[in-house]
């Protein structure tokens, strides 16, 4: 069947998800870096078609754990570096979503699907 | 309101296209090492949770024309030297997307949503 | 033959120089979001090792041009969108090195090369 | 002063390593997709100027350990998952590079520079 707007709202909110994930892992990040590479992540996505807002935040708690635990002055950006979120209009459908830690490991995930009346 | 199966479903699809597009944005490819890179962009995203099939196919003519335009032996992979299709499923729910040249560019669109009964 | 401490470095500018390309290569660009993109792709360059300052300049006219040829608000970052200069200092050697256009294409090149007394 | 030769070559070997390193970290690997991305990895560097000789080998034994400490089916590739010869030849001088484990981290280096007589 083809898809419903709300389906493709959907589409399009994973689509920023990978995007903003897979361009950015294995960025070089430190403390004093940690920011100016939110700001681009953000300000990079929301470039993309039908993406409103996104905001990410740094775990820097667990940015300065990775940090120490390497006896290093950076490491990698990856996943459970950062909390996302994101907000997506499609067709009058807005689609809320976020990445947050499950455990050990970050998750993506729909957090809200709203049709304009 | 809670996302449906369905909208999930969506949106894992369309995080496998983010990953694939932009983890492989800028490898450089010429026709010899083409068919490698296709190979390994299906099976890395054939990964990810949900993901049941991947199939890369390079758009030969096009990648051609782009090293020839260059005067070189190859060019940065973007978009518009692949066509891709993937099937996702997800909790009885499998959604079929492809990104193939909408114009000059390329389009990534779910093609189909189907419930189990 | 081992390598001389001046070749070291300029090994380690040529990584330097190959991260900063193909980790951002492909990631979303428009005029709003220029700025936040060269400032994270500096600083996260500069967390590497021997890796004395970074600095990025957009190519602004270049970035104008392909975005409005594209029909788009943004396009995907490459090479031909910033001008780069990095200084390496290894073990009292400092290499400083360039990524500029040479024609139609981002040239990166050694500028020079000094070793302390 | 200018570079030398052999401080050229170094340089773009070093551009190679930072390529290789920074297009592929993230891509997720598994046991049943790690030789073809090692295949990719390879041939698209070759691809790069002056590169003539490019081996990528996975290692499997810390590959296997990483995705068992995950409990999941494949985790994202980084430089501790590959050891990675090239061979750089520029104007007549030709470089031996490699990144290999050195204690928990990857470590690039150039092995060997040698001029043609």
């Amino acid at each position: 069947m083809d898809p419903t707007d709300s389906e493709v709202a959907c589409f399009e909110a994973g689509i920023k998800f990978g995007s903003l994930y897979h361009q950015f892992a294995g960025t070089p990040i430190g403390l004093d870096s940690a920011d100016s590479l939110a700001t681009a992540m953000a300000e990079a996505i929301e470039n993309q078609p039908h993406c409103e807002a996104v905001t990410v935040e740094i775990r820097e708690e667990a940015l300065r754990e990775a940090i120490d635990a390497a006896d290093a002055d950076y490491v990698e950006f990856t996943g459970r570096f950062a909390e996302v979120e994101m907000r997506i209009d499609y067709e009058g459908v807005t689609v809320e979503t976020s990445m947050r830690m499950d455990g050990e490991y970050p998750l993506m995930a729909v957090e809200d699907v709203r049709a304009a009346d």
